[in-house]
């Protein structure tokens, strides 16, 4: 089968390599759709994210949609052909946080894509059955592949515990704040304020799920939210920009008694609050680690309407040309959030 | 001020009352719409709720829209002619309920039309500042009435801690029950299903907030329900019916792990499940007293257009016909689901 | 190896059956200290449990410890001649409940005694490693053999989000009751106030946990309790009694806004409350379904002396005995509270 | 009255002022023992915290006991001659957070001794009768006023959410540390681990309520965490040092998915974390804000023996000598935990 392999700095090649035999348990998948994560694109431009370093030739990719292919022994509940979205972290189901439902912490998880593991930027890949969710006709492959970012942002509310009516800030406008925002909104939020530096994703926003969003650097943002909020602040603030300011801007924004949500990942790997700000109004922060047990609830929501996801997907490519779409989304091209690898467009060819 | 006042089982009687007048603190208020709720129904046909009996004279009357006729000493934010929804309940504010900001369990609370408090089936009545809400263009003196009930509603959805994607029954469709539904799907439940016996509102439901309305005089509501949920249940499973059977219907109907939220009052005052259906669920029960901290997110449900109330006022009747009000709603004639007492149609008139 | 099963109501067998050998992942165990339940002896006078019913000759016991005498292929961590507690349930691991980390909740687990499980009243058992935890030198196998009825109180506390310095109810002063209200002392409870119609167990309590024991017969127990607590009523009611009327009176002697938590197993499979006593209040209400993550936390409470389980061990027999066991505590008798069927008396003879 | 004014840096004045009056529901009350707290002496030292500043001569002081010598019109259940702790803090009562049912979180709390509301280091004061919850005989005037920092310790505890049998680190020895192992301990924690620099904090502690006391200068305290819990981490680490690195420590020091509870105030105004720690382990960080809803609780600990606070009260001073006292608390000299004012020894004199 032909992957495509990570070799080094912006070195990607496609490659020959097996096809991959299911075990016991788990399913041989056909690659349909695969989202360009910017944690992908943070491997290519620099090798690794903090600690996790590439050392040898990976496959990455994580957020994906395929058909099932073949079944190894004593799967139950899958066929050939049927179109699925893929969980792509394999909890070790043993640990601590395993045992307790948080497969999410889990400190021996294998995710798609994460170096040593070989992702899916691939013809096929082999997982455990219980990671593959078929999905209904509402949903096509590219909307089953964005299910995987929908579900960080589902997670994220879900640590929120919002309430409907109540008023949400999210810092940061790329996939993963429109996401977090979408959610949100269908969870009942009142209002929802974002910022975001990038006019396309500010326009974009606010067609998609924003009442209201501000320029990080043509305006001061706490400022101005507090004005939008009538000097209350946001019910629950969500940071998902990943810069140096917008922890504390987060907690700036949020009302007294609130909730700070982190989903962003800084690049110096620090998260600086000012310690009147969140002692004064008693903040609760808590910080969003992937995903747990969404995906049937993020089948629902884009099934019945109530999130986009199909929007978010801006630019198509064949896995040939895999590196242009790294190099665009690298450099926040012509407005792209997701660019997409089609690595097949149906089941039959 | 006329006034429509109780004397009696079935005895209503139109009356002149002196017009009351602000202390400080206090708003006068021109009473605009006024529904007329389940309760009051109840104290019309048999005199008395359980332990809480009509012995004298009484304006009954609860949801509730005004505009502000005047304001008296040291009351700030409020200005004559504002059109506002009102809080019908005067909390103690000094108990351990309300210190601890549940003004809804306040053993000393005043609550309009409950004997021996007065209501609002008048032209005028008096209230204290905090409870009254100025209402956005966006909602009229119908709907800002109905934001009493609805503030129910989201009480029960907050004890729920729905998560978006969820999925939720709600037994029984009468007001409450529907605005449950709205305001769940509101809060991003993944599919609503409801039971009712009245074929006028099952079809109500289906358009309203339902995708799935059971009979449960002819249908085996639990066994359906588990049909329906591919024999998971559902998270949340309200009981808004008040049916002898309805509490342990709703036990039922949720999935291991899940919750029951009671709303409805049963005639015979007793609740009563199978002890090992809830226990080898391990569910979790809580019930829903009146409602707290509502008004400000109910207004900007309906003001954003995600919860319609304005379609549930099906009837309206100037207050000189309130008797007939009663009598529809008693009969449920004609797929009543609120009546309405227009006390006034303009501040102007 | 020798055993003992039940072949009919009353009817306990002393036999021989072939020692089990571990499969991979597997332990067998040679037995130590065994508790005899209020379920076993269900089982023992009436053949069955509500819809869990004697078929066939059952091995009963469940709260046991034991030796490690052999490990099975790939376990790590046990050695033979450890002293461990062992847990009774083995979860499927792979259900909605299991894997969101209710392991209690799951509705194919397989529990030590209960139809058609064979349990531990035998001298070697086999069980997955993970079940198994080492116990320290301060716990012999009598007290560990009680950490499993220890782990119920345990999660019924948990379950009560009970914070230090609340007042706290337990109604029934049986092992279960007993076993909450020390370890409600544990967790901080500033006040525990307990019911029990039997004169021994009133007087045992009353030196053993509570600051007070009403004995339900002989006082009206609500109005008691509400003297008890200035007419606040207790933040948490715990009921461990299972009769048909102590539900209503844990809901009638918690304070406005507090919890209910349900431990007891009724005869008549029915739970009932007041209807306007539990709406009144806003009370929750939460069913305990055995123990999930208590075995650790139970060895250290045990272990560093904050709860006291060995003084609930008041009768010792050995297999061979066990009718004698089982008839005392149908009787009630002697003050009898555990029965411990002591298997073995050290890991030598 | 006698009082003590701060006018300066160091410059703490005897002065005359005339006794207050209590007007409509409040009291009057003979001043017995205040504790020196740290934020006190940063006054005494710096002149200001933050943005918090002395501009006027002032009475500092608000950890405090005493005797009722008269009360307002319209108060009830108190009586001249009752010793009674006393809550410092006057919040508004009608904004959101006091609604809500945190008044700690007031924005417009009146505070004794904090700037410009003056305190109680003085003969007299008059305060809200609410504020004053009489003590038993079990609990003196010294142990009477340490209830406060004991509330503080109690609501840093009731944020956590502690469950008996866990673990928890402390950073920081100082009083409110200790008196957080305290509460931890009397919550059930199974092991209670602290970090602290001075040697005389570390001997008292680990006879106070640790089971180990590390020193942070000379020791790898995160590394040696991990050695104590297996390589766990613990389930709640609480902050109480204020120090630069003791934010981040409690994040090291945590198990997945466990919790960070901030309590002390850092001279920089800054709270720092590593990205990388917090989000892998999904961590909840909590502020720890003043208190709420805890004196009847910190009343029945200490009562009923599960805390002690009296072992904090270290040295004694009369009025006249406080500079002395504040010297002694801001050398840390001579093992000092509290340094109490003791402004009359007894109601008669």
């Amino acid at each position: 089968m032909r992957v495509s392999r990570l070799h080094g700095i912006r070195d990607l090649r496609l490659e020959e390599l097996p096809r991959p035999v299911p075990g016991p348990g788990q399913v041989l998948l056909r690659i349909a759709s695969v989202g360009v994560c910017g944690s992908d694109v943070h491997y290519y431009l620099h090798g690794r994210i903090g600690s996790q370093v590439v050392t040898a030739p990976i496959i990455m990719g994580h957020e994906f949609s395929a058909w099932v292919a073949e079944v190894g022994p004593g799967v139950e509940g899958l066929a050939p052909g049927q179109l699925v979205a893929v969980e792509p972290g394999i909890p070790c189901g043993r640990c601590e946080p395993c045992q307790r439902g948080h497969p999410n912490l889990c400190p021996h998880v294998r995710f798609c894509g994460t170096p040593p593991v070989d992702g899916v930027f691939a013809e096929y890949t082999v997982m455990p059955a219980p990671n593959c969710f078929p999905l209904p006709d509402e949903i096509d492959p590219v909307a089953g592949a964005l299910l995987e970012p929908l579900g960080i942002a589902l997670h994220a509310v879900d640590l929120a515990h919002l309430k409907p009516g109540q008023t949400v800030a999210v810092l940061g406008a790329g996939p993963i704040g429109l996401l977090i925002a979408a959610v949100a909104r269908a969870a009942g939020a009142g209002q929802v304020y974002m910022t975001e530096p990038l006019p396309s994703r500010r326009q974009f926003a606010l067609t998609y799920a924003a009442d209201a969003v501000l320029d990080p650097t043509g305006q001061e943002v706490v400022a101005e939210m507090r004005r939008l909020t009538a000097g209350r602040g946001v019910d629950v603030a969500f940071e998902a920009a990943g810069a140096p300011e917008t922890p504390q801007q987060a907690a700036a924004v949020a009302r007294i008694g609130g909730a700070v949500i982190v989903a962003g990942i800084p690049a110096d790997d620090t998260m600086t609050f000012n310690a009147s700000t969140v002692r004064h109004k008693g903040l609760t922060i808590k910080l969003v680690r992937r995903m747990k047990h969404t995906y049937p609830r993020a089948i629902r929501l884009v099934q019945t309407g109530r999130v986009d996801v199909r929007s978010l997907a801006t630019h198509f490519f064949p896995l040939e040309r895999i590196a242009e779409a790294f190099e665009l989304v690298a450099a926040y091209g012509d407005g792209a959030l997701r660019a997409m690898i089609q690595v097949a467009e149906t089941n039959d060819g």
